[in-house]
């Protein structure tokens, strides 16, 4: 009998639709299983058809066309070490309270992507002069509150971004084809970018000469800053610089001796070049040594803390990444309405007894 | 491809030792499949031998002697649903913050156990005159931050619950042998008692003729109303009347229309009588459907009030039970160091939009 089978779970949130965190703290691996990638959706899953195979583009392009499946096999692929993370992961830390679905730290997951880069399908059809965006249709569609017909789930990327050498039409996640609660056959990958981008069971690309208005582009993935305006709104595109802590977890009761502080961090606007830990509430700050994967510029970094601790008390540890581009965590979070993009410094409270 | 295929899942809390949350927001039945009870360990998991199928009864008992798994089989049974909660269950509601596993509210769960009633037990070997307490040993054994060396897992009950006759050693769980995790071969089962008295992979059952001092009879599970002093600690023994709200989920966002406030109630001090409802904070209160289960007295009971709501806004929903002793659930907390016994009205705030 093995008595010591121990495993952890998806973290389940809410199951009309699906939406399970990754048990993030409990994880110590570069590439997420896929049985532990965060599951987020906006709708019920669609129903899996065979026209799934087909990828539709079209709209302002000189020769619109459908891809089979087969067809992107065929072509040159890239592969990448990308995180996603949902532009609500850590949700449940605004105070005050935000509605919407109460993301603790595991609305965040990565891995291994393969796949063809959108740039060379777009090239395949010719973008007409007058192209200014790329529409991403997924199959899932189902009902809003603030909308009376059922709507299609999709997004826009600006021209320039979809035209990223690194932006890709995926088919493999660690080196097996998708799962179908990932987008299988087709998800876009957005690198850098919070996921909603990276569009699942992608069915449709349409160049567009305007700016697309969605519900998913226009009202939702919008930082609202007031409670009782949408003053000063602006939509959620890039994941802010961040980090967490795996362990210790929050509020646990440890042994005096030696302890590793250690988590992950992460940004879309560069590299982690330093994670930094405080015990008294941010006033100095100490260097933690972080680890890198190497080759792999999107991928989150990890860091530890080796922490010997010998006398009794209640601690605080503060912890922040800085990246490339200067970005820093702040020690306060921007608050906004419906909740996106927290990325205050990260806080536990542990008792060494 | 099913696509459908949406189930929930435990709650990783911890897994050194193994802790996990029953979804309780999600389960709609009377008996937890046993793959959703909560896991809470002290230990490690106990390597499994088959000395495990002696249960020993020693002490101040006339004739000490085992009882082998198989003549507990050949004896006469009884079955009842019990639920079981955790003391700790809740804890995370507390404000200030008390450290510890953060339980929200699932650490709680019931099914059908069946077994021999202890005082079967104790009969047969005859206690002494002088008998007080009886102390019950599990299997599991590690270390404590508060102890030097090694410790069992170890609690007592009074002769009084012991010798009541719902007071059982259990080894089936909805029909089936009881499952590692969940203390096979043995496992005690003392219904209206928070869970840490149904000691799991029971061994040693001794009878005393004093209190029981142990570390989770006299440290832990005690109530300690003062965060500095130890004064006026007391034990915790049985559940408080409690409820939890299943559904909506806390901070989600509600179409207008038609509603169901759905959620369990239970108290380890007699039967739910009513379950309330408050839109106005707890001002006013308005009464839900209880259904409970025929012939089973320690059953927690299942609630709901249909909600027909056209107004869009914010809205609080308080919700609080009362038993069969008059036992209310209280509008704020009974702050404990250590935080147990957690019971105050279930509160949820939703957006109808």
């Amino acid at each position: 009998m093995k008595s010591e089978d121990k495993k952890p779970y998806l973290t389940t949130k809410n199951l009309t639709p699906e939406n399970q965190e990754s048990p993030i703290h409990f994880l110590n691996k570069w590439k997420t299983p896929v049985k532990y990638f965060y599951r987020r959706n906006h709708f019920p899953y669609p129903l899996f058809s065979p026209h799934h195979f087909w990828l539709q583009i079209t709209g302002h392009v000189s020769q619109p066309r459908f891809f089979h499946f087969y067809e992107l096999l065929s072509m040159p692929t890239k592969s990448l070490i990308v995180p996603l993370e949902c532009s609500g992961n850590k949700r449940a830390h605004f105070i005050p309270k935000v509605y919407g679905e109460q993301w603790e730290e595991g609305a965040l997951s990565q891995g291994k992507w393969t796949g063809v880069p959108l740039k060379a399908l777009l090239k395949y059809v010719g973008l007409t002069n007058d192209a200014q965006e790329v529409v991403f249709q997924g199959a899932d569609f189902g009902n809003r509150t603030d909308v009376e017909e059922k709507v299609s789930f999709e997004r826009s990327l600006p021209l320039e971004k979809a035209l990223h050498p690194d932006t890709m039409i995926a088919f493999q996640y660690n080196d097996k084809p998708l799962t179908f609660k990932h987008g299988y056959p087709f998800r876009l990958i957005v690198p850098n970018w919070y996921a909603m981008a990276s569009v699942k069971w992608l069915r449709k690309i349409t160049v567009i000469n305007h700016s697309f208005k969605g519900p998913f582009q226009t009202n939702d993935y919008m930082y609202y800053p007031y409670k009782n305006s949408d003053k000063d709104s602006f939509p959620v595109t890039i994941m802010n610089v961040n980090s967490l802590i795996q362990q210790p977890l929050n509020l646990s009761i440890l042994d005096t001796g030696a302890h590793q502080v250690k988590g992950i961090a992460w940004s879309g606007q560069g590299i982690i070049t330093e994670v930094q830990l405080s015990f008294d509430k941010g006033e100095t700050w100490l260097q933690t040594t972080v680890n890198q994967l190497p080759n792999q510029p999107y991928s989150w970094s990890s860091w530890f803390f080796d922490w010997k601790v010998d006398k009794k008390g209640e601690y605080m540890i503060y912890v922040r990444a800085k990246d490339s581009s200067g970005n820093i965590q702040p020690l306060t979070p921007f608050w906004n309405r419906k909740g996106y993009g927290y990325n205050a410094v990260s806080k536990i409270a542990v008792k060494v007894e």
